[in-house]
């Protein structure tokens, strides 16, 4: 028999109030995923009883069924006989968890409590090491069908170890799964939209993906095959959008510029106009990030970048604030400002407004200067529906040609083959 | 027409499959709940379209029902499509929601962008002024009855403002709950368990009040009652917690003082340790800052502090880098180095490392200089669970005692009548 499809029901007022936040939905259908299950549906419902109807519906197609609450001891928890219904047996007390609770609780047992230790008959008892409402698991026969169902108390201090110790390992065999084959990488400046046409288009059979939109990155993973299939598809992507815009794993653009900078020691300090600290609080959202981080100058004002940095008023008058060359001597003037090894600078136009015809909103100039290399500097125009992720992808592309220029790369070839959106 | 049975369906492959977690679910089932909804079920679905049949099983108890997601862009999001299936009519351009994103997007529109300007035919379009994918809502009608449903885009930054500027009050109309008997507030500073006991402690009949967490503050409402009750309830919360804790309306802290700023057409500039540019960021989020901002400092590492604003060594090693001492010499070299009206700076311990018996994780020092006014500066404990709420508490304080400042306040007197948790 095959087990592919799963259903989770969550069962708690608290939940379908807005109360407290559901924790179990997560965790419960990534482990499913990676051992090869297909959750089909997620189905959070209030203590009044109308699991049964879902449930009964839900049984017809899924071949693995998990609730979680509706277990306690108040009169609005009835997934016991809920579940002894659907599977047309009565329930019965385990001695096994009477025994159990009868020890912890002695002679109060005998209010509230003592219906926590029946299970439908034939089911399995689970046991609850962290509270008095034991679990249950066993098979109910739908037409031609074994659906197993599995019912486990709603608190997660209860219910995890539970779903670990007991659940997981079962479903596990049920599956004939391991893991899951599955391949996650962060990819950075590309839209959501660009990058599924691009995964549409070095579509290879048998593989899966899907996009996840984060702060500063979209997640990307890639499901099925091998491994060499998934990377062999990724490196098509990559060979598509140029180098550094696909990193395998999960990882934020600011850790691979403070990865360099730890390896070798080293510490950057930042120029920044239109991002105005926000390069400066991502490179310190770390404990410890002097290590890394030497300091920096949010020049947002002209006179600003002229005081702080020695940008000479000609470059500002000739080039404007937001030119290379400006960037030039924000890195520069930044540099010998400190005594740190690398210095970068970030000048633009985020808008709404400042725009113009030939420097529209979104762009966006960069320098790096440091005590080995040449100075390098390059313009890009960004594209970002906000004032707010237009600045983020400033900062995503400060670190990422950051790392780079460390590395000794020519950010100029690389910013052109870019084919962000 | 009783409008009280209400139901969520959450769209996501991702969820399904456990790679994020779910947070509309809470946020609009507390919403719902407030307004005097009762959620009979929460359902998260894969992108997959079998929300089709849940959907034409839930609209028949149900008169309220809310999807987000599958409007994105990508082959999997079919929402629109099922909406309009469900309700009977064909999918439509939306003349203004084409317009709005042929302004953004230009001829890039035409490829998979441009589906998301198609609404259900009747139906009236909510504008998603954070991404691409508009959201819409409309009646379908029902045996006799006529359900709304409503539609918007799973990414929380894009259904959060579209669902509290279009959704909300629609709801609040349909369950007959009047929206004017309400008052909303900006708290600072306060956990949202201790303002809900103090809520208790001065709880009057007929008043309600709810709570809601947000990036900088905690929005509480009190509705019920008339004006006048309501805003006795909460100038006693105000004698209880002391001044500038509670503002009346929708205030980020960084509002307060840019409209202090604007008022004087003066410009402040930063000086930020621990926070590193958080400050400077956040007075830059606005299109056209440069005429409150002048520019800053982060000053991050030791030797920055004395390099960038002449803070004296003996000053560091006598006090500290976290110390009232330090702080003066910060704001007070920042003013020196500008030529703002006014500055501020922020020094501290945000942990999880670096705090000690003397000055534990949280301990703050804030200092504030000025053209005009005797520099004051003073010391605070903040608590926080991660250094981020750290963070962004001192760029709360910093903000807050800023505007006191320029108005002329005794910082001092102020701070040690905060009973903030």
């Amino acid at each position: 028999m095959n087990y592919t499809r799963a259903a989770l029901f969550i069962i708690g007022t608290e939940l379908t109030r807005g109360v407290i936040s559901d924790r179990h939905g997560r965790l419960v259908s990534s482990q499913l995923t990676q051992l090869g299950y297909r959750v089909e549906r997620i189905i959070i419902l209030p203590d009044d009883g109308t699991v049964a109807n879902h449930l009964r519906e839900c049984v017809k197609t899924c071949d693995v069924v998990l609730v979680t609450g509706g277990l306690g001891p108040t009169s609005d928890d009835r997934t016991r006989s809920i579940v002894a219904d659907l599977a047309g047996v009565e329930l019965v007390r385990d001695p096994l968890a009477f025994e159990a609770l009868y020890q912890r609780m002695g002679e109060r047992i005998w209010g509230a409590n003592e219906q926590q230790t029946m299970i439908p008959e034939g089911f399995e008892v689970i046991p609850n090491p962290n509270g008095t409402a034991c679990g249950f698991r066993g098979f109910v026969r739908v037409d031609e069908r074994e659906v197993l169902v599995v019912a486990l108390p709603g608190p997660p201090r209860e219910m995890d170890p539970m779903f670990f110790n007991h659940v997981r390992p079962l479903l596990g065999e049920l599956s004939g799964h391991d893991d899951f084959e599955r391949s996650d990488y962060s990819t950075y400046l590309l839209a959501e939209s660009k990058l599924e046409e691009l995964c549409r288009s070095v579509a290879v059979e048998g593989l899966e993906w899907g996009t996840r939109f984060q702060e500063q990155t979209i997640s990307l993973y890639i499901a099925g095959g091998n491994r060499e299939k998934r990377t062999a598809m990724v490196e098509k992507l990559r060979s598509l959008v140029g180098p550094l815009l696909i990193v395998d794993g999960d990882v934020q653009p600011v850790e691979l510029l403070i990865r360099e900078l730890k390896e070798r020691g080293q510490s950057i300090a930042t120029a920044e106009s239109i991002t105005a600290g926000l390069v400066s609080k991502l490179l310190t959202d770390q404990s410890g990030s002097s290590a890394w981080y030497w300091g920096g100058v949010n020049v947002y004002a002209n006179e600003s970048k002229t005081r702080l940095l020695g940008v000479k008023e000609e470059t500002l008058s000739t080039f404007g604030a937001v030119s290379a060359e400006c960037a030039t001597e924000m890195a520069e003037g930044m540099l010998n400002q400190s005594s740190a090894e690398w210095a970068l600078s970030v000048t633009g136009i985020a808008g709404p407004g400042g725009g113009s015809e030939e420097k529209p909103v979104g762009t966006m100039c960069f320098g790096f200067a440091s005590r080995t290399r040449e100075t390098q500097s390059v313009q890009m125009l960004l594209s970002a529906y906000s004032r707010d992720i237009m600045r983020r992808r400033a900062a995503t592309v400060a670190f990422l040609l950051g790392t780079l220029y460390i590395q000794g790369g020519r950010l100029l070839d690389t910013v052109k083959k870019w084919q962000y959106s």
